[in-house]
């Protein structure tokens, strides 16, 4: 009957109990097996347990780190997470926002957006059937000033878990709840005085049944999805989030970089996926992620089925990232080993992909619209004679969420601003033969131009063998 | 940049990586180790990986599973999966009751609505930021009869994808393809002919974002929650569905009783817990959940954080499901072993909720409202003088969803109706002492009646002893 008993970590751990396949097998001579019948011999097959249950737990363990990618667990461990005071700093942002725009509420599920304004993530709370609701109203102190009023609408018999939540607010958190036979949408919009007149924004991510459910318990109200001027508070990061930002992409290349010295010709796409995931798993990151594709298999931009052997000719894409205090990172690169011989129409594209990268970046700034910066980068490569080969947006923007707004892609008018973080990763896909991605995120600093994310460790790529 | 990425497969994987901790450790005696410093000594460290590469990937396998619950995998070994016709036969439901009312189109996300409706669940297709929908429109042929058509809005650079996506339909899906550059929303609704005046419905669990901007994109037409009258068809169960759900509850009792076999005073939640998960893992179901808690932990419904040790005197209560053919269970035991001694107060609460339960049962019929039901168990439970300590709703619908419509809790008016499916979980909770609850889902048969999903393993606990 719980709801956290459907949450991510019970499916966590319901997959643990799946056999560990070791990821890197050591070669062991075959002389050191001629001894395993001797041994069941003499001592029986009982004397087994012994390595099971002492020597084997930390071998295996040893085993499957496989390579040592223990130096990356430094680069981001001085970055502090998201300050208890920012958080308050965000909320009143809203609220300002909310009170300029004559708006009574602004109401989120568990999700980025209440991660955002109230360190209320799905990893602090996850969707039920039962509403459990941040709501942020604006409120006009005596000297004018505007702060925010945080409250959490809970399930009654939840009141207790929700209540342990870490939700930074200023004046505390209020505690609503609804009992499980009262309507939990007027229990919400008790909260607002005036509602016959009222506006209340929700995020975008609230589901159907709840704005539905909020706009029928207040008929004259007007329950409407949170507009740019809302979403923008959390689009545009701070420089406290670009440092977390800046980490988290640098290390994932770093972590590329290091995968790629333990890759060899002839290896399976799974053995790479998996020292990619060790490498991220060692730099601390969280939510990890990593799509590894040799070859034609490179062609679908979202990959194949099958699990490539690396040919000599072969190019590897890796698409990866992780999260650190929350924020993810998002890196492509494609490469080749120092034993790889790529044929040169292949390097050939890997030139017009880099090309297209370079050039969006020298158009995005603050002010441009962000059709314009995928429309840089797509003339590169309808230039090159390859622009029906590239088939998705340019990019996305990033923090929070790997993939949230605004997004660099043809047909929309979004504004550029300063703050704003974006992948940018053209890429050419010719089915049945190569494909081609480059990926590094990028930031609009208080100039207002575009800097990568990753300059700290050389931003862009430098050739398919200098990932 | 995938969304596949960040699908649950892909955390799953992320996961494996962790090291595993034998659940159950076996005893083996002290005599078996003195050998280990002579074999290091004679054969070398290297020596050992033998066993890491030949011996212990089976055995670590074979120990980590414990107890052996394999009589569990043949129990619904012969009930088959939802047929493509049972598929196409809730379609042309729907599209009647669309006709009816006079509806246009129906449009879900992935989830569990597209999967009742288009075998076309969230493990079939992740959400992300790019909409990829379902819509299901009437269409009305020569001889009057009304028919569905199927369609699927789909980002085109994933078009390759959703067209291998297993749609059951008649007619063939028509797939609709958004450009990078294009307003999605247009896209699906040029589907729709007279948009103007048209009435869509979108299932609740639409994220708000995909509504409003469908709204948008068609000012005039009404864009609405969809209605009892669509949710009902999900709600009832076919006897397909049925069978099926029979068997995954019953499976999780006799699981809960082959777990109670192996649980000792002195074993941990966490212990308990892994054993609940092997043996529904052996019984062949998916998406397990479990919950596990002794004595006074029981006392929160949704379990504290500590991992307790079973005392003498500790009720066990066990809240445990999973899925067959995507159809869940759910149930609760609260028992005792053979050698606890559970003080005679507490023997009473338990057979206050097993009255209760059973007085649910009584009232719950075809044409009851479901506070009706709600009422009659806390009635037993107010009597007995614990109404304060039941302090949540009776029950949940299930089905394709653990939780799902109707819900049986005071303040709701649904109607109940033949082929509806709920749980039935009374409790009684006194923080710091003890929560009893107990859980059996039943069903509303053909003549009205309700029996026990579970009715073919005895249905309903018989004693604290006798789960």
């Amino acid at each position: 009957m719980s709801l956290e008993k459907l949450s991510t970590n019970e499916l966590r751990v319901v997959e643990e109990t799946r056999p560990l396949e070791p990821s890197v097998r050591s070669k062991t001579p075959l002389r050191h097996y001629l001894w395993v019948p001797l041994l069941v011999l003499a001592l029986g097959f009982e004397s087994f347990h012994v390595y099971l249950d002492w020597v084997a737990p930390t071998t295996v363990q040893l085993r499957q780190i496989g390579p040592d990618f223990s130096h990356l667990a430094s680069h981001c461990a001085h970055i502090p997470a998201i300050s208890p005071d920012s958080f308050l700093a965000r909320q009143d942002a809203l609220a300002r926002t909310l009170h300029s725009l004559n708006v009574a509420a602004y109401i989120a599920e568990p999700g980025a957006s209440a991660g955002f304004f109230a360190n209320l993530s799905r990893s602090h709370w996850g969707l039920s059937e039962r509403p459990l609701l941040l709501i942020i109203q604006p409120q006009t102190g005596d000297e004018g000033t505007v702060r925010a009023n945080v409250s959490i609408l809970t399930p009654a018999f939840e009141e207790t878990r929700a209540r342990t939540l870490p939700i930074p607010s200023d004046a505390g958190v209020t505690y609503t709840s609804w009992a499980e036979d009262a309507n939990p949408f007027s229990t919400a919009l008790n909260l607002v005085p005036d509602l016959a007149d009222a506006t209340i924004y929700v995020d975008g991510d609230v589901r159907t049944f709840i704005t539905d459910g909020l706009q029928k318990a207040a008929p004259e109200a007007k329950v409407l999805n949170a507009p740019v001027e809302v979403k923008r508070l959390r689009e545009r990061k701070s420089s406290e989030e670009l440092d977390i930002m800046k980490c988290v992409n640098e290390v994932t290349v770093l972590a590329i970089r290091a995968v790629r010295k333990h890759t060899k010709i002839g290896m399976r796409e799974s053995e790479v996926k998996q020292l990619m995931r060790s490498a991220l798993s060692a730099a601390g990151l969280t939510d990890i992620f990593s799509l590894v594709l040799f070859g034609d298999n490179a062609a679908l931009p979202h990959g194949g089925g099958s699990d490539r052997v690396l040919g000599k000719h072969d190019f590897i894409l890796i698409d990866t990232g992780g999260a650190l205090h929350g924020y993810h990172s998002d890196t492509t690169r494609t490469f080749a080993l120092d034993t790889s011989a790529i044929p040169l129409r292949y390097q050939a594209l890997w030139q017009s992909v880099h090309s297209a990268q370079r050039h969006a970046m020298l158009t995005a700034r603050n002010g441009t619209v962000t059709a314009a910066v995928d429309h840089a980068a797509r003339k590169v490569i309808k230039e090159a004679g390859y622009g029906q080969y590239f088939t998705h947006r340019l990019g996305h923007g990033i923090g929070l969420e790997v993939h949230e707004s605004p997004y660099l892609r043809g047909g929309s008018d979004d504004i550029i601003l300063s703050g704003h973080a974006f992948s940018n990763e053209p890429g050419i896909y010719i089915e049945g033969k190569v494909g081609v991605r480059l990926e590094d995120c990028f930031y609009i600093d208080d100039d207002g131009d575009a800097k990568y994310l990753t300059e700290g460790v050389g931003g862009q790529a430098s050739s398919p063998w200098s990932p």
